[in-house]
């Protein structure tokens, strides 16, 4: 697990953000927010994916009267997006927002910002200074990409200063671009900057098949330096899905435990001589019914085979024709390639019923 | 685009490999050796996916003798994957390897190492000492995970050790795990010790469902932290898609020019009055036939849209019933949202139909 950068702690509602708290997946709603049931059916199942907060958009009146139904039946602390409005952002806090988020692009008067403060300060409200690229002050079109970043930290400075001068620390900060370069630069930048916690993610990365990789390489980077207190995947679709990568990045890293079997299989190669990728697929069915933290491993030769097998709950090295299955390195079976999949499924049963058996009787 | 760390330069056939030459993308085969037409179809497809460098496993005498034929009619530099047999190493420098790559977990003995070595100098063959967690010397169950890194790094610098003692330095160093926070571990290590170029990839994924997001995590991080020559991605499954997956890391990054359109996305909220995702399907569509690399933005809001227009050289911001379409910044036109599409199409063509233009002309 990388170290974590040291920060201070924000509060949103009964979530706590920052290095000392595990690192919080969240999302946000992308249905109409003045329909709370069917908003409110998304924020349970982003929640049932991981989500440990959700963000919602309230650009109407009518949207902050629906958010205060919706918190008060939400399973986790809600967040409240807003851009332009002071108007939404006492609205929100009011209607029982764990933590709104503020835009230094479109909320630029001092006096907005210090009332704001004073409502936040009054409910406990936790505010994220959200700086997005897009949407920062003076940006024109001819502000070379390099400037940008410079540009980003500024804006950001300039706005915390406003909330430390009026005492107000339950902050946290984001800074994001649809670049991914520039949004681990500009993190960095203020990582290096302020001790607050960390919300990182790029502002929009596009459809899912465009989006995983860029999103991985963007915060899984600032999170294995060790920035990053509260991830989000913006994918253009179901938010669940966003919910999803965020696990499987902060899964990667070893920043969360899933409970849940881990399948390594060599990418085979020359070497191979049976369908390693087919016995896989069998496996990873099998595997779906477990619900244990177990290791398995499907290799195709001997370079890696033993090596992973050592690793492993339970191996297979597969060749021609026939396999060995391995228990904790230990090689317990031998089976013709028809047989291999019933004698793993065996094998990872006797091992998740003996987990589960020891399990019960702690 | 981060700053590469400086590295020396490797030279495998026509590749340099090294921070003063693009990071290039390889990956292997995963065809029996011994089948020379449809393994050489594998490479061809591989190079037209994107591989500077293909590597083949080469088990037999029978894999080194179909390794020469495959080499003498293949597009790009072959490398041969040698394990545990330094007969299988001097005949495939001799059957025309670019690089070979060595194991240091199951070639150990010095004279046959210093063979190799000479052999690999007459012929000017680069070197890969692949160092693999799973096939390290001496690798126990009992080694706490903490001390694998360190025990990756010492047999490393042990192999490296007898290759500059024979003067010979046309070498690429690795180390791989199928963890990813302990192969990062392990590359910024090596990275920090050595200055030859350095490949980086995690040894196993798993199934592409799987495995993309850690390898993009794995790759990615190291990549922006300036570590890494030359990148493979390891997913069990068809090898186009390592190469593909490669790519996308390398271009989140800005480190490879697609020559292709990119596609921004709204990922959508609560404010969002249109069905964004649809029209960016769609979108996608008409860009597939695009060869320039335009920057196409698909909002649904005034929050982010107005900024990413300015960025992109087409954009439509969708709201309730219609939307509008900007050039560059500049709003060019309305249209309802059942015309949108043909609308955007017409402006993509028009830009780069002018760009196409522009480019013969020049």
């Amino acid at each position: 697990m990388p170290e974590r950068k040291k920060t201070r702690t924000a509060t949103a509602g009964t979530v706590r953000l920052g290095s000392g708290y595990p690192v919080v997946i969240q999302s946000m709603t992308k249905t109409a927010t003045t329909d709370v049931e069917k908003t409110l059916r998304q924020v349970r199942r982003l929640a049932a994916a991981g989500c440990g907060l959700v963000r919602i958009a309230v650009p109407t009146k009518a949207d902050t009267q629906a958010f205060g139904k919706i918190a008060a039946r939400s399973p986790v602390p809600l967040i409240a997006d807003i851009h332009f409005s002071p108007a939404r952002a006492i609205e929100a806090i009011e209607a029982g927002a764990g933590k709104i988020r503020l835009n230094p692009g479109n909320i630029k008067k001092r006096d907005d910002i210090e009332r704001i403060i004073d409502c936040a300060k009054r409910h406990g409200t936790a505010i994220r200074i959200g700086v997005n690229e897009a949407s920062i002050r003076d940006l024109k079109r001819d502000v070379a990409a390099g400037e940008r970043v410079a540009l980003m930290l500024d804006e950001m400075t300039e706005y915390v200063r406003v909330f430390e001068k009026a005492g107000f620390e339950n902050l946290v900060l984001s800074a994001k671009s649809a670049d991914t370069v520039r949004t681990i630069e500009a993190n960095r930048a203020i990582s290096g900057r302020f001790d607050y916690p960390i919300h990182i993610g790029l502002t929009h990365a596009g459809l899912a098949e465009d989006a995983i990789v860029s999103s991985s390489v963007a915060i899984g980077t600032l999170l294995a330096e060790g920035i990053g207190d509260t991830i989000r995947v913006s994918i253009a679709g179901d938010p669940v899905q966003e919910a999803e990568i965020a696990g499987q990045i902060l899964l990667s890293l070893g920043l969360r435990e899933s409970g849940r079997p881990q399948l390594v299989v060599c990418p085979t190669c020359g070497r191979c001589q049976s369908d390693v990728v087919g016995l896989a697929r069998k496996v990873r069915m099998i595997l779906k019914k477990i619900h244990q933290p177990i290791r398995v491993a499907v290799m195709g030769c001997v370079v890696n085979g033993p090596g992973e097998a050592a690793d492993a709950d339970v191996a297979v090295c597969a060749g021609a024709g026939k396999g060995f299955i391995y228990r904790k390195g230990k090689k317990v079976a031998a089976a013709s390639e028809k047989d291999l999949p019933e004698a793993l499924r065996k094998e990872i049963e006797r091992l998740s019923g003996g987990l589960q058996g020891r399990q019960q009787s702690q």
